[in-house]
């Protein structure tokens, strides 16, 4: 419980830092019999990859996974699934000016504190890098949601101030540039936008947003475990993350209840559906077959190449500039990691809502509920 | 793990639903050696009690809290702490004309979903009553973060489109109206804004802003478990929040590197502070020893006296119109409610730290660091 | 995570210590749809209760309970059950010769140690008064599994050197003596043999069976939360058990495997069987849907009349008399305890076994197994 | 959840199963500072490794671990411990003939109750071959609590009938015989007898007894999370182990409360004793200052060569004789895993300590106690 284990049912543990051997993950309570191969993983993990495109560092990581364990003739066999990428290059020469400073927007400061070290290696375990198990881990619990029927997909909603329009909004599109913006015009903008950024030697941030299609009604534990408190946690545990909103976010508090409210009615097929979805698909912490859409507000890279103020760990004041190349922007490569956390969330929570009903515990063991 | 246990160390479980014989909840994991009375816990329940001003609800519901167990002479045990508040008025006719609806903006819906009935007495578990619990536990961890010299306060930002002034803040000044805004100005102008609302029949929503202060660095655990997550899931947990912001929170996503980064410089008796505090007093997750600042988005009051469109639980669509006094505004009520979660996250947080490094545990134990 | 809750779906926390004002238990995680009363719990807190034989103490706790929440039309929810039982006598003046002073067999001396006060009020939380709260949370869990087919009987194997004998075995006997021997015969000199005890001032232990039927095989999670391993904890940690065993237990260790091991055959119906159940119904830790049997060792009553010799919490040597009735053996009190623990965990492992097959979980939500 | 995940504070993950890739461990919420080589971890697998004397298996498995985070500079980070064994033999021919047999005494039938599906290579999880995990997160454990003066050391305490005898007792000598008995005399019949058990195409059970010095008065957490309880499960979780006792263990059933209660004494520094240790150094589930002592039994290897009756997968009886090498006793390979799991429970406990004092809460942050 120091803080790499996430989940209940569906329960991850992962691993590794900046430049040590490698990263991993290990999956716990995947169901037994999902097919599951060393490809699925790698789509997810390629997708965070850096030197896709111009915004994105081109120290190349290969970042190829290994699946160890819980794979039997092609199938999950019920228990741990370990995973790790090999770390193809530990070299840590570039970070040799950084030993002994505390580089601002970065953990370096608060794990010394916390630890009594200084990892001058990129990070450690605060780096970025740290994601790549979530992914991992992440790939397999998408992989069981969309075998069930649920579709989890993340995108770039804003650059800096340039946002997706909802006119043009086409998520397809999301595959046709290196920022995942699902509207053509908006990447293009943005691209110049950064071009600008990388320019002046500084960084952008912006919006990643993500939608959860085909969950049932009833996921999400009332209380503390509410959908939407653990999608929060989920995304918020990511560090470049300063803000996490559901539905209509921030702007409730300026609606009014006559607006807010999403009224019910009667569907096409006879079903109770929402009129609308201000709530983003979840009430009282619970989904509500909507789907489910929530966005994540990303900080500006913190390394940047002009020139900063910072203390060393002697505590001596002193200039600062970082070597190196580093992405202009964090935006792109977090979206694979928020629909990661995503997939995690819903998962553990699919599973957990199961022992919620005797009737249909009853149903699942195949036994009559019995004389009180 | 049905959702209505939290924490890790210090450790709560809350019960009860509106219109049951009471509400409750069991703290275990608090240190010995705090001295508690009911007075304490009392003064945190007084401040979520509905019937204080125009703006909330005239049902008086007293709320008096016992303590059960884990007190001996006045001081805590080390054992759990049960405490309770019995209902005092438990009818709920009131309620009669709700009793086959599926509120707009509630979970009545979702809960029949999950659990396969429709308890009409007002939420049930879902309501805001439940919150009470909450309260009653965060009043304890608060105490015992008091004692350590850790403050927490909450307070309302805004309420619709009408925020507090960074020049008239004064914090004192929250408890002098009814809304908990620490300006007089902006207090006085919300309250206009409400009486046109409840004119209209209907609600509004607003900020919650907490600040925790007197936070040694080094809370809060790496990957999942950080502090900023934390909070955010124990934010987010309340159902009438939408969204939730550390520090500069959604602005970062439109800002510079340069300038979210906040720079280190040595402060006046040789310490290393922040130039500046964008961060919100968290950097990888890790607290930096600044206050730690975050926000909360609460949607308007769901329950108002305009008609709304709906369906019966038996798939028809009707109107309704809720009968009854209720709050044209949850903010008030529920700025105690987020300073009770954010005591509860960072008692957790600050006890689980207790074990991050050898040379602090064997000084602990009154051992030495023996032959390796 | 002080020690308190205990189970991971299927979910309770207890509270309350001897001499305070009551103790109680909060049940989450209970499946919704559980016709539940009071009567229920009743019947299994009358079965612990004191003063129903000579050999047990003549205090009369009353021992009502009272449910506070969870039930809604007389089924369970699936919110959490608060139930609790207020103490009717809390007077304390019975233990103040005992004020300063460490009780051999109790765990005066490592309370204090651990927490720094000395509770004299007749234990506190360490007092076997504490496991009320789990034959409450217990009897919940039992009548949810007998609701399934699962049936729960603890009783009494063995007083001091006396022991059931498997030709006079008749379950139904055990609610004919006040021991719950399920043998007349050796009750009758199990009560002989306690009268000679209670004359020497001295107590005695003995060993409680229980026997799970009607589990269906693949229950119990492999590794660390085998269904075993879970048992084993459930019941050591009640404070009189010394020893526990499974199947055959300890005896194994003199065995040969040509004799240990269960051959598998074919049954009446086609069904896969075991010829015999050394194993105790438990292979790899996983049910095997034959009977679960296990059987817990426990100690002499620690409360005894004669002399012994102890020190004071100022460290002086002194002779200590404790006055009062006390049972001269706890096993007869402790059969429904042990029931109730194998209850409580039984149910959570019975619950968690749901998430374990993707084949399965589809059926459960109604949805086909997608193109991967 | 799925039970792969052991420990609360600190904590390990493990992974893999026979004739996988590999077999590996994660350790989180081990503190930082602790002086950690692979070498440390190697000499805890090296005694479980098979094919050191002619009562184990001539498979040679190798067992070369490889640290693959959570170090830096030759001292752990805080972080997590990744460590994995690549299994240098993944052949499994020699399992050929079992592919459809569910073997007796084997796990085979559970894990295809459960999950689904039949691992005929070996036992895949629930092969032996698993608890390599724990032995190398267990000398991670180990280490910690040596560096801080508490020791555990597990020996072989009966090989079927013979057992160790008090007066020829020399720890040392455990490391003079491959069965691990702390007793040259034993060990020699022990021999003696299991050559007979193997000639007789046969095997035999034993007891491993193990014993915590060092540990301070105050480990172990009352109610549910008991020292003792705690112990029961990390060792009752092995799949050989049918029985746990402490301290007079069973023996306790047949006692007297005047004998079996430990007296309270002043010792010769001033400091408070107990006369004898019939409780295994154990009171209410907390460490009272004296060594822990349990024991575990431990049954006959299921693997035999002669011939047993089962069935095969399709439900058919038939005949099957195991073939291929296997170890007549697993007792001597388990000593050191049930030493192994011993750490991990108490490195854990010892951790959760730290935090139910607010006095030594309050000097380990450095703070005084505030007014209330």
């Amino acid at each position: 419980m120091a803080g790499s284990v996430y989940g209940t049912l569906f329960q991850i543990m992962t691993w590794g830092e900046s430049h040590g051997k490698g990263i991993g993950v290990t999956v716990d309570g995947c169901p037994a019999g999902l097919p599951l191969s060393e490809e699925d993983i790698q789509q997810y993990l390629d997708r965070r990859k850096p030197g896709q495109s111009r915004f994105a560092t081109k120290r190349q990581e290969g970042d190829r996974v290994e699946i160890l364990s819980g794979i039997f003739e092609g199938k999950t066999t019920g228990t741990p699934i370990a995973m790790e990428i090999r770390n193809q290059d530990q070299r840590s020469r570039d970070y040799g000016n950084l030993m002994d400073v505390y580089r601002p927007g970065h953990a370096d400061y608060t794990f010394d504190q916390k630890y009594g070290f200084r990892d001058y290696r990129g990070g450690g375990r605060s780096s970025g890098r740290e994601t790549a198990g979530r992914v991992a881990g992440g790939a397999v619990a998408a992989k069981l949601l969309k075998t069930l029927g649920i579709q989890i997909r993340a995108y770039t909603r804003s650059v800096g101030e340039i946002q997706i329009s909802p006119e043009r909004f086409n998520l397809e599109e999301m595959w046709n540039n290196s920022l995942y913006m699902p509207d053509a015009e908006a990447a293009r903008q943005a691209g110049e936008f950064l071009n600008q950024v990388m320019a002046s030697k500084d960084s952008a941030g912006g919006v990643v947003e993500c939608v959860i299609t085909g969950l049932p009604a009833g996921i999400g534990e009332p209380v503390f475990d509410k959908l939407d408190a653990q999608l929060a946690k989920a995304v918020m545990s990511l560090g470049s993350v300063k803000g996490f909103e559901i539905g209509d976010g921030f702007l409730v508090s300026r609606s009014r209840g006559s607006l807010n409210n999403d009224g019910f009615r009667i569907g096409d097929k006879g079903q109770i559906i929402k009129s609308s979805n201000h709530a983003g698909g979840v009430l009282g912490g619970i989904s509500d077959g909507d789907p489910v859409v929530f966005r994540a507000a990303i900080k500006p890279t913190p390394s940047i190449a002009s020139l900063q103020h910072t203390v060393t760990r002697e505590g001596k004041e002193c200039d600062l500039e970082i070597k190196g190349r580093h992405d202009p922007i964090i935006v792109p490569r977090a979206v694979v990691v928020v629909e990661a956390m995503a997939a995690l969330t819903t998962a553990d929570l699919l599973l957990r809502s199961m022992s919620c009903r005797l009737d249909r515990i009853a149903g699942f063991f195949g036994r009559e509920i019995g004389p009180q």
